[in-house]
């Protein structure tokens, strides 16, 4: 029934993100269909424990093997995509897939930092994708922009929150003022943490996330067994409010600048000014600060961990090897339609609204009856004291049908008791 | 001299996005040949007057032209550039380029947004790439972000302060106090606002981005005619301080959002909680808000304009254009090479630290002669009330050698008067 071109795709590791892979494939399948100008199949999928039974279910027709070599050598498969974590067998599943000419994805920090050499080395002289993006900061585009968007740049420096855990146990201790240990159990019980959080909260998972931020935005590897790498065990609640008297708020930063002498690196827990967009990093957020000598500084923003933004961003990099050689200017594979377009007089949205209106008696309960005829609700007022041009009256107004608010000021312009007509404006709910 | 394969430039448009270019060009020859695996040659520039001086040179070797035929129709140009800005005589030159079989990158919001489809619909027949990312919010890339990173998701919405000009005008309100008129004599005064302001501050610039980012989103051609647009103009001041009273910033927003109706979209000026990114976006910056069924939410910000930031998102479309279809894993066309690293100790950085001291006479003293010793400053300092572990004293280190600042803190640790190890975070500068 379908005639798009199929691309088979062999997945090894079904945990959380490979769950969340799943997910999207069949939920936004016509997307990506669209997007990608082909159709995905997902044949096999190699776990552990087939007896086990798993958050998601797999799609019809996909079978389940306890053994990788049916990913890596099944002529069928295109891409292979590697979600167990650790050292190994991944590096061996990758390295096999390579050889047979496959495209590989994977997510994989800790291989990539500490054995990713030889696994370009590889892609490389078989002239196949070895993509990652899901590696650094879940669903965040940082390879992405570090290996394309940045292209015409002299990277400087970059500076990211690259842990949600360690940034929602400092966030629990900075604002609801929990201890370390509190904050901890809290993020374990959340399911941000591990039974053993020590890859976490002792900043190695930073680091091996920034020796590939560092590969990509300058170029050269960087021994991980080189990196300085501080964490967070154990911090005191005392430092935390310190640093909040003197404007500060304490993240866990991978940090990497160039200076005359080479690349200063490092992850360290670092006192943040309040003001700084780093410092408004929430929760298991995670964040990455670019300074380039054209682009400037860089912000990118986003979920750093879980299923479906992890998922995302595996998601983009099959997307990108299917896509192959075609321009895709678009985005979309086939022309575009034109839009279905809601009427903007039928949009919804709250409001701000001030009338300046006339000093006299009954005024503010015609206009409310005006609102309330229109079906259009007051959530808070402001009225001040009178000035030249008349007595400011501020209204927030609750969602309501754009045209509803119109007929509504409509009717209120057609009174007598306004000295200028309303000023209006959306509210971002 | 150079091995290098050669790729060739012709450039229309030596304003001040083309000076940019040419000076990324020269400035990051060496970056540039290092991640595309290519040596660029911008072979021609076409200019309406060649008698007007610029304030960038040309590169030796370049040639300038009045006739825009010198680029589309010269068979030595990979890559045509189109940064003249406007209809016509761009549409024809890209038009032209295109059908010559050219890559085309280009900046030109207006025309994408009113005249895309003709020009997406030949790009695509003839398989070559029209590429834009220089388009919308200048080095933010936020259009290989929809186009490749997001690919696995279904798009919610899309949020973006995405002109610089009306954003400068609203924090100067905002923040310094300034009337309208005045923050746009200002705006105009640095360079951010044309003689002829409407573009900017009555929203078409940002409607005409809205209809590329929405095409990237959905997939859908929106008919910029049919965009509701709502400007800043004559924003009154008395507006921005009830906002702020309410807790909110007013933001000039280009909005879409997914209904089960079609999509709900416009350009207004918007009220935004003060606690939101976007409500943080100051001066000339950029910024865009990006949900998807996946990723969750995701946030960019960046400088909007300006000859570099736009020229690096030039650049990289020129980079992606020249790379043609080898992987590019790493980001770089050679192996790469070990890094040069700063010994840690030998880093730079200011410090938080803190003491538990006894309650003693002459400790004070001891310890900020040991800091000075090592040249270690002061710059700021609070001591609390005794706790039962000792009085907390903390102390804010002005910049220093990371190992001065050791061997400072271990002549103090060999002291008497410390009741715990002394406790040390940096501070970002």
């Amino acid at each position: 029934m379908n005639s798009l071109r199929k691309v088979t795709l062999g997945l090894a590791g079904f945990g959380t993100v490979g769950g969340g892979l799943v997910e999207i494939l069949q939920k936004n399948k016509a997307e990506l269909e669209a997007r990608a100008g082909c159709q995905f199949v997902l044949k096999t999928v190699v776990v552990r424990d087939p007896s086990r039974v798993r958050a998601v279910a797999l799609p019809e027709g996909t079978r389940l093997s306890t053994s990788l070599s049916d990913v890596t050598d099944d002529p069928d498969i295109d891409i292979a995509v590697e979600l167990m974590g650790g050292i190994e067998p991944p590096r061996s599943f990758i390295l096999r897939a390579l050889e047979q000419g496959k495209h590989v994805v994977t997510a994989n920090k800790a291989l990539l930092a500490e054995a990713g050499e030889e696994l370009f080395r590889l892609a490389g002289k078989k002239g196949v994708r070895l993509l990652y993006e899901a590696s650094v900061a879940g669903g965040i585009p940082v390879i992405q922009t570090l290996k394309e968007s940045l292209a015409g740049n002299r990277i400087q420096s970059v500076e990211g929150i690259l842990n949600g855990t360690s940034n929602y146990i400092l966030s629990e201790m900075s604002s609801n003022g929990k201890d370390f240990a509190t904050a901890l159990a809290d993020a374990q019980a959340r399911g941000y943490a591990e039974a053993d959080p020590s890859l976490d909260i002792d900043g190695h998972d930073t680091a091996h996330k920034l020796v590939l931020l560092i590969r990509l935005a300058f170029g050269v590897d960087y021994p991980y067994s080189q990196m300085p790498v501080q964490g967070i065990r154990n911090m005191d609640s005392m430092d935390i409010e310190f640093a909040r008297e003197f404007g500060y708020r304490v993240k866990l930063l991978g940090r990497v600048r160039r200076t005359e002498k080479g690349l200063e690196a490092g992850v360290f827990p670092v006192l943040v000014r309040h003001t700084y967009l780093l410092a408004r990093v929430g929760g298991a957020f995670n964040a990455i600060r670019i300074e380039g000598n054209a682009i400037g500084s860089l912000f990118l923003h986003g979920l750093g961990a879980g299923a479906l933004p992890t998922g995302s961003a595996v998601m983009s990099d099959i997307v990108a090897a299917a896509r192959g050689t075609m321009p895709f200017n678009t985005g979309f594979a086939a022309p575009l339609h034109t839009a279905d377009i809601v009427p903007p007089a039928d949009a919804v949205s709250s409001y701000y609204v001030r009338f300046m209106i006339k000093d006299q008696p009954g005024v503010l309960h015609a206009l409310t009856g005006d609102l309330a005829e229109f079906g259009v609700s007051i959530a808070q007022a402001i009225q001040k004291g009178e000035r030249d041009d008349g007595v400011p009256l501020v209204l927030m107004l609750h969602a309501a049908r754009v045209q509803d608010v119109q007929s509504a000021l409509d009717k209120i312009a057609a009174r007598d008791f306004l000295n200028a007509p309303a000023v209006a404006y959306r509210v971002m709910d």
